[in-house]
């Protein structure tokens, strides 16, 4: 009997993807696949930080908004911006949203502190999964842009955003904190996000006005309506796993021979972002 | 004549890239290309920092030593490492080298301060032209991890260093900082260097066992070895420039009406660092 439920058990978590103590698995419906022309981008929603943006996102997805559309705007470094650029195609989901640039901190969020005083933000970590800043005098928290962070672009006017989104590519563009809602993060194809053709390097708006130079979003779907032989098994490391504790601990003293110089024990978050990983379907 | 000698000077513009009181045009023997598989780089060499590594790295691509290699341990968000993962390519230039981290501040070179204390280090700026720190205790200044820097690879031991390099590709890596003979940075060409091909996300060493799914190094180059048709004018901004102190100075406030959430006044030197521009040849 024993090696029978053995049997089961390893059956079990051959068939579907394991989380323990260290990693969890992103609920179904927070995630967003893109197809694009350099592969393929899986984004993790924060509704908890920006419901009305996120809501708005999942919509847009759902209703094929993004389908064929490409990213325009795309300055090496900064971000890579997608969208319907000609603000011609149809939606009934175009209004302005009011911004959700910051919350108030909850009593139900998780924040798990890396930094403080981080170089940016009063305080930095992890909050329920995402890299975040907190200021505990003004009670507010946020997202931050962190490479791969995901947000609403909008005009000069803080209650602006409708559709368009962007993707950091570069060293993290912290001066967007607090400035723009954010509504997730890429949790799997980076690469193809760095693949994404950029702007020449002398044209400092990054708009491609060449539309045939663009990379193009062939699809994006919410996870349940991806196929199933396409659905990818992500994992993401828990913020308060030991094993995230541990990776901090020693990058905070760099306890290995390789550092001949040690450092000064401040910590970038955006560069320790919770790791993640695939499951391979057997 | 007035008009002959504006018809000349226009000539000149044009036959020649120009610099001016805010771009430099940097020194052809300071500059290495690269066709990868997926495009042109060119790198800055800082000999003034890392004297026996630039040279090292001088002679190593003028025996194409490094043709046909490949970028063979890629981690996302990381860096790009390339060389002889074999080390059977013969080369009598594979000794190890002694480490040059750092280097005594030298009335000679010029530093121009950005942030202090930046977040890693006493005091972050520009020194020659590159990211830089700088402690002032010490008297030791030191380039910076930030995107696009090339460095040296090594092992545990300080001098071990002998023929491999990598490419800064992430968030900056500022936990190398002083601990790596850093030989520049790519000024042309970071599309190609994030378009390189990276390790499985579950792959924790980087490294990419099927050298068939490695991106190549078809040739490097010393710049003068380029064929003509081939060179690429580059112009650097100067690091005293009105328009760099212009720049640093909006960010520092973020004087524009886009941002309603105005900073710290803290920056990050590897987001501002010196930019860089192709003049076209016509």
């Amino acid at each position: 009997m024993k090696s029978l439920s053995v049997l089961i058990t390893t059956l079990l978590l051959s068939l579907f993807s394991y989380a323990d103590e260290q990693w969890r698995i992103p609920a179904q419906e927070d995630l967003i696949y893109f197809e694009l022309e350099t592969g393929t981008v899986v984004i993790e929603l924060a509704s908890f930080m920006a419901p009305k943006h996120v809501e708005r996102f999942k919509i847009l997805v759902d209703e094929g908004f993004y389908d064929g559309l490409d990213f325009y705007r795309v300055i090496d470094g900064f971000v890579a911006q997608a969208g319907d650029v000609s603000e011609e195609k149809p939606s009934k989901n175009k209004d302005p949203l009011k911004s959700e640039f910051t919350r108030i901190m909850s009593g139900t969020s998780q924040f798990s502190l890396v930094q403080s005083p981080d170089f940016i933000a009063p305080e930095a970590g992890y909050l329920n999964g995402f890299a975040a800043g907190r200021d505990r005098k003004t009670k507010e928290e946020w997202l931050l842009h962190c490479p791969g962070a995901v947000a609403f672009a909008r005009n000069t006017e803080a209650d602006s955003a409708t559709t368009e989104f962007y993707i950091t590519i570069g060293q993290a563009t912290r001066h967007l904190d607090r400035n723009m809602s954010t509504i997730g993060r890429v949790i799997y194809g980076m690469p193809a996000v760095q693949a994404i053709k950029r702007a020449s390097v002398n044209n400092a708006s990054g708009v491609i006005e060449n539309s045939a130079k663009r990379t193009k979003i062939l699809s994006a779907k919410l996870a349940k309506n991806v196929a199933k032989e396409k659905q990818i098994q992500i994992e993401i490391q828990k913020q308060d796993s030991q094993q995230v504790k541990d990776r901090l601990a020693s990058a905070r003293v760099l306890d290995n021979d390789f550092f001949h110089f040690k450092g000064n024990g401040n910590l970038d978050v955006c560069y320790y972002q919770l790791r993640t990983r695939t499951i391979e379907s057997n």
